[in-house]
């Protein structure tokens, strides 16, 4: 698996998981999905609407670090977004901006564009930790991969334990593409 | 990347730093350590005792499946024990033998196990929702790792809902084998 067909794939199937969640919160919470966005697993961690952000920036950062290009500024103010969300969360239509634009850069990429990023030298300057060195595939799967996943499941643990119904069939609903027709129990 | 440099490492990564995680609960909450394991996200969700099972049984489960063998009877009653939890939580004493059993086992691996087997057919048997048919690499990155990471974060949530005092350090803490020397700053 190249960071391509590795990478690619996996973040556009969990930006969609995190817009299905998105909708049953609305279906299910109306009159109060917009405060959800406000939500959080501890008070002192960040809540939902900066996790919804966080998400959409990072899958689009890592294309342009393994690419070894600058990222851009537009792109790192919906991090900066992401980190002031607590003071101003926006509408769950503004978080949907967010993933609707990270899955439209996505879609933009050739299906080859990470083939040769592999050995990039990778370098992450964690503000208060110091500087990591790493190849890119070091990268996607010591640091990009779990950063995602942390980012989206904690979407889905905020949503959760708000009450909002979700199960495994939201979190993986991409999995439905390999489903054995004559199988499929109706829902 | 093959899906043995790929899986591997994620999985031994990732159980470590359970393994911390309760480390660290243990250290902050001495008096209610053991009741963290009754913890849960949503009152419908399985607890904090069935998400480390699960982690430590799908980091194995994976790799008998990509093998193409059975998965052996000893570890499929983990997985009945993750399910039955909620009844019967155990220690955290208990927990942590069904990781560091996972971690033996992933250490009794070759390096290159797993590098035949992004073509191997996968079939998963999803009680009520149907048979999926998957490729050994699909399987990979869109079930065994969303999966995975599922567990360790609901694991990581619960802990981090119930006042421990974890953060991304503790999360990534493999990422400090790539630290420049000269930048890292003490905590």
């Amino acid at each position: 698996m190249s960071p391509t067909t590795l990478l690619l794939p996996t973040y556009k199937q969990m930006l969609r998981t995190l817009t299905g969640l998105l909708d049953k919160a609305e279906a299910q919470q109306p009159d109060r999905a917009e405060q959800l966005l406000s939500a959080s697993i501890a008070s002192d961690m960040y809540p939902l609407a900066t996790q919804l952000r966080f998400a959409a920036f990072q899958a689009q950062e890592a294309v342009f670090r393994l690419l070894g290009e600058p990222v851009p500024e537009a792109l790192l103010a919906v991090a900066a977004e992401a980190r002031d969300a607590g003071d101003a969360p926006g509408s769950i239509a503004d978080a949907r901006v967010r993933i609707d634009q990270a899955l439209a850069f996505l879609d933009t990429l050739p299906d080859d564009c990470l083939d040769e990023s592999g050995t990039t030298p990778i370098t992450i300057d964690a503000p208060g930790r110091g500087i990591f060195d790493l190849t890119g595939a070091e990268y996607v799967r010591d640091w990009a991969l779990p950063q995602f996943y942390f980012h989206v499941l904690m979407a889905y643990a905020i949503l959760r334990g708000e009450g909002v119904d979700i199960g495994k069939a939201d979190y993986v609903p991409h999995m439905f593409a390999y489903l054995r027709p004559e199988t499929g129990i109706p829902a």
